[in-house]
């Protein structure tokens, strides 16, 4: 069967603020092959990501994402692997096609799962769905008090696990950071497990982020995360060699296999944080899972978003038991919320699991989109490019 | 001083085909900041670049790279640096923001450099220009003669050295290629540089590059450019342990400063080949230029458009006079020729030099564009976020 048409919706809340909170919108992706239909997601930058897979060549290995997907035969897993090496080989020069094909890669996926009515981690060889310990994602407080009641309410809400970031740390004095990881950690108790993100706010700087290790050591933190910029190996490597037992944790900014096996090899992390609405989607997720079980790592989904990106997320290291924790959007959007009919909530223990129904196991709730919906045009030389409600392979109607 | 605007041109050639020729189109920006203009050009598929520009922002971390550059302060090269790290910072989630904010770090060098009437070079603390030998960049021919004959019309141009590549090299059998790689050496004679570009051919197949290492070497091939996709540093070491003295070449993918120094440090290459169009401008290509020459790689430019993006990329190791080898675009297309009114143009040495003059030292020749300018609308909602010929800064009338 072919690939009839790929369709993507822009959705956004009706204010999108500058916090570090990327659930404000969501590019989802809607893809057709005959009577199937399969559903994705890609991370940040909607109109930009819309650009790629509209965009008239530049040369022949500059080529629209387009241009490798649409009248592609999708029967299998290997046609989704030859399809992604396309779009590697003829967008080689275009930097944003990595983030556009996330989301239809993981759209092919689901309409796969559809297809043969499995599970996509069943689909990537996977037996079964091992339950993993969702951590709940949220920034620091303004203050080591307001850090502590955050970190409170996650406990309250049955998480073993927090994560904080951003708001600020790293960015004052190291007192001042000590005494929030300090609060999250009172707040946690003696068993609850304390992950700290310092969002790249060290940039190449080993030393400053050398200061903050002890604080971090003694509230007994499992990881740092993202101490420096994505592609600075050395640094994380000379971090992890002093770092007193905390982990140091990073991959979320890994937009093709090589950059999380690189991180693993020269960075030295402890865990390989991976997002599939940026790395290419699915397959090359778990690629990296495998690679990072076999070289003793800790594989990890990166999801700030929605419940669709968060099912996508978990597919590729559903199977691995040993690789427990997983990040859950704790606080998302209104929007993020919406997307989805239903969600993948805590269990009994406080664990989730990747569906058990055929794809990603979940249902876009388009009903749900309206008042979020872009309209986006883009045109070159008068002719349209790209008007959203319409696909590049047929003209579609909108539900919502 | 402030920036006051940014423009954008994007220009094609009437038909832009599959081949592997960069010059087929051009995103040209325009920067002014008071009295002053600055020109500078984005490596590849201007109109994401310009999406990357205008996007709404999804949050904190991904801004379009305008909130970082329209309105900052423009009084001296450290200026440079500092909106660079706002982009890095506010852009971080936008994978597009390293190209687009490439051809505006060009031009806003190029405005500094006429405000004090200095080359660039010598605001980058060069005391000199030194001259280069510029090597022709030309595709294989689809037979060993028709090689030949492209190889031997460039020594009668004038050159010295001479680059094949692309062109079926690598995807067919290990004799055809040594049969290329055998004739381009005839054409060259004794004396003549031999340089290869295999484009990636090989992925991540180390064995394959390998079984071609050998008449490399016969042909004295002084390097073998991008055998491996541009984050597979670990294969690249691997072939660099083997290559029996053909260096290993690679670079021009990097779209941050860490890229390409992880290339040098894990992958083992003797040449670092680096695209100002696309790293993030001339600041970080001359990080790039200092860190080779600490370390004994040799620097090389990237350059397969026009001589604009020549003059840029002479700029960062102009004054290194121990890194001789530069890109040429031997073949450019009718557009990459009409784009500067004067070009870079071989002297009797058959070298060529970063200009003398101010800035870039050469005149965008916005006159000839206007057969090749393409307009672009992008609206998000019914609201213009971009429309060719103004700008979001103010206004402007495109003179052609």
């Amino acid at each position: 069967m072919k690939i009839d048409s790929v369709e993507f919706f822009y959705a956004a809340m009706p204010e999108v603020t500058l916090a570090a909170d990327g659930s404000q919108d969501a590019l989802l992706v809607r893809v057709t092959s005959g009577e199937y239909v399969g559903w994705g997601e890609c991370e940040a930058s909607p109109l930009v990501s819309i650009a790629a897979f509209v965009t008239p060549r530049s040369h022949g290995v500059c080529q629209p994402v387009a241009a490798s997907v649409l009248g592609e035969t999708l029967d299998g897993p290997e046609d989704i692997a030859r399809i992604a090496a396309l779009v590697e080989r003829n967008s080689m020069d275009l930097l944003q096609a990595a983030h556009t094909f996330s989301g239809i890669e993981i759209a092919l996926w689901d309409l796969l799962g559809h297809r043969f009515e499995q599970p996509v981690w069943r689909l990537l060889g996977y037996e079964k769905s091992t339950p993993k310990v969702p951590y709940a994602s949220m920034l620091f407080g303004e203050t080591p008090e307001q850090t502590m009641q955050h970190v409170s309410a996650a406990m309250i809400a049955g998480f073993r696990a927090v994560k904080v970031g951003w708001g600020g740390f790293g960015e004052t004095t190291v007192q001042s950071d000590a005494d929030h990881l300090m609060a999250a950690r009172e707040a946690l108790g003696t068993d609850g497990i304390l992950l700290v993100d310092a969002g790249q706010i060290w940039g190449s700087d080993v030393e400053a982020a050398a200061l903050r290790i002890p604080a971090l050591a003694e509230a007994r933190a499992t990881w740092l995360e993202e101490p420096f910029l994505a592609h600075a190996y050395g640094e994380h490597a000379q971090l992890a060699a002093r770092s007193q037992g905390v982990g140091i944790a990073g991959g979320e900014g890994a937009h093709t296999t090589h950059m999380a096996t690189n991180l693993i090899d020269y960075g030295k992390v402890s865990y390989v944080q991976i997002d599939t609405g940026r790395i290419g989607g699915i397959g090359p997720a778990k690629a990296v899972a495998d690679y990072a079980h076999a070289h003793g790592v800790t594989y990890v989904n990166h999801t700030f978003t929605t419940h669709l990106a968060l099912s996508a997320s978990l597919q590729p290291f559903a199977g691995l038991a040993d690789h427990r924790i997983c990040e859950y959007p704790a606080e998302p959007s209104a929007l993020a919320r919406d997307i989805t009919s239903t969600g993948l909530a805590l269990d009994e223990n406080g664990e989730i699991s990747a569906p058990d129904a055929p794809g990603l196991g979940l249902d876009v709730a388009l009903e749900n989109l309206g008042p979020y919906l872009r309209t986006v045009d883009i045109s070159v030389d008068g002719t349209t490019l790209y008007a959203s409600g319409t696909s590049a392979g047929r003209a579609v109607t909108v539900d919502a």
